[in-house]
């Protein structure tokens, strides 16, 4: 039920003969040409755009909830996202409508019919499938990482690729000859997959011979590590590696463990890089599970909350990713 | 709005000349003396209570939403409430609205004023304000654990001080001579402050003389515990407890901390007992953090979905306490 007198960016850009992004560049005071600027300027005072522009948001804003969709609210990286998306959300005057899929299709699906039913202002979603050709007409959607196909969805991300050169270089600066990776990934795209390519990239940089585990699925995590360490380990008890990237902060946890149980000590003879950054206790800052690459929450959901509420969805961008950073956390020597 | 032609249970009690539990112990199919039971089917029937019961549920099902106030969803024991809310609500076809208010009165305040607007079917809080006189005329309301003053509120809780009891004589079994007591409690009542009179209880039962450390608030946690240590500590290193009983698992975490740093070894020489049962990672049901007393979450979540979606909000009970149970985690020596 779009209102079809009201003029959208694109007519600006038509009226002012500029291409879109010039456009948005004049409404977001960004420096453009001095020419350019005049015309926008002339087209948006001639199509009087700025007020259309409110009065269409007033139009738009419909229940003012958005619903977030995470598998849980348990694990503290999906606990810590949907906290900062409330946050977020409170700070534009909406409320967030949060639903734990627990990674169930059939629920995804029911959680999307529902925040078009509710009329919801839009739907962020962290979710385990392609949930692409369910998504209503007219719902906006935003995904973190995770890829839909069928429907053009705006992704929100952090830089994976970077976060594994990061910690693949890390380990050789802390002293590491023979860096490991080991992941288990989804069996569906996204761009947590990016870890790996960031790790085999470093490891070509620096000339060394890639050494990992990557599987799909977790079903038999504890074994499969178990085996990796197993196949490299000599009689002495010397390993092939002194270093393991870990794709996320919980299984590099867990394989501290298994390797300390083996009579290994972390970091003195094996250091450990993690990924996402959880805290103890989920909030105590000084206490990291590993040492790690911080996936940066907060600005991650303020990201998706200024995506989701964006009154432009034409403007938005295929893919955002935002910069990772490395934190001590004890098991690397520094 | 209350249609008053619409029979109450407590009208089926009138009409019947019964106590407003007997019709409720007939409707739930609990054992009633037979005459009793006659009686109240029989103004059931004359009342056309069931039908009517079902009509009003339509009729004040409003939003099907219902709103969590919880401090915020980063906090493991708050995040797994809040999950475990929202897959009651689901399963009776509610969606959740999920609020986070760092403490804040003005936006707890904020955020009733809101679940009143849009309708909310109710709310249920876990508030660390007083906001009783706040909350808007007919919006059903469930505390967790807080007593709201100026408002009749039904309040959901762990048995508190039996797991204070719990955890005195778990240190007693384990071989503890003299266990003390660790607490910083909220300045607001709730029932949390009764762990402590778990404690003070077991200690009479036991001839213990009580040893402890209760203060408000946690501005100074670390060095508060520390003095404690000290004062309590001889010149050759001995202390005069051998156990601690610590009123949250985070604390019993950082108190272990503070006696490992010192060089006391956990639980060979001194032995902690937590409360929460927190989980590292948020899920991982092989990892505590301490030994604990575990609050039945997933029970205490349902209980408070079940009460807040009631039909007879006459009939809830003041005061709900759900069991809790002891988990070995590590820093006893079973």
């Amino acid at each position: 039920m779009k209102n079809q007198n009201v003029p959208t960016m694109k007519d600006v850009a038509r009226h002012a003969g500029v291409a879109l992004g010039t456009v948005s560049k004049v409404i977001n005071g960004i420096p453009v040409g001095e020419e350019y600027r005049m015309k926008v300027e002339q087209a948006i005072k001639e199509l009087n755009y700025e007020v259309n522009t409110y009065a269409r948001g007033l139009k738009m804003q419909k229940s003012n909830t958005v619903t977030l969709i995470i598998p849980d609210a348990i694990n503290p990286f999906y606990a810590a996202f949907a906290h900062y998306i409330e946050s977020a959300l409170y700070k534009e005057g909406h409320f967030m409508v949060l639903c734990c899929s627990n990674g169930i299709l059939e629920k995804e699906i029911e959680y999307l019919n529902m925040a078009a039913k509710n009329q919801s202002d839009g739907v962020i979603a962290l979710t385990y499938n392609d949930i692409g050709k369910y998504v209503p007409e007219n719902l906006p959607l935003i995904s973190f990482d995770r890829i839909y196909t069928n429907r053009f969805t705006p992704r929100v991300a952090s830089d994976n690729f970077t976060g594994g050169v990061m910690a693949t270089e890390k380990l050789l600066e802390c002293g590491c000859r023979q860096p490991a990776f080991i992941t288990f990934n989804s069996p569906y795209p996204g761009e947590a997959d990016r870890r790996k390519n960031g790790y085999l990239h470093a490891c070509e940089l620096h000339h060394i011979t890639p050494m990992f585990l990557s599987e799909s699925g977790s079903r038999d995590m504890l074994s499969e590590i178990t085996g990796f360490i197993n196949a490299h380990r000599h009689g002495d008890g010397t390993l092939d590696f002194d270093g393991i990237f870990v794709n996320t902060d919980y299984n590099a946890y867990k394989t501290c463990r298994l390797l300390q149980d083996m009579g290994y000590r972390i970091p003195e003879d094996i250091q450990i890089i993690g990924f996402d950054g959880i805290h103890k206790f989920g909030f105590d800052e000084n206490e990291l599970f590993v040492s790690t690459i911080v996936q940066p929450i907060p600005a991650l959901a303020q990201t998706c909350v200024n995506m989701v509420l964006s009154k432009d969805r034409e403007l938005l961008p295929s893919l955002t990713l935002l910069p990772v950073s490395y934190q001590y956390g004890g098991t690397t020597r520094e």
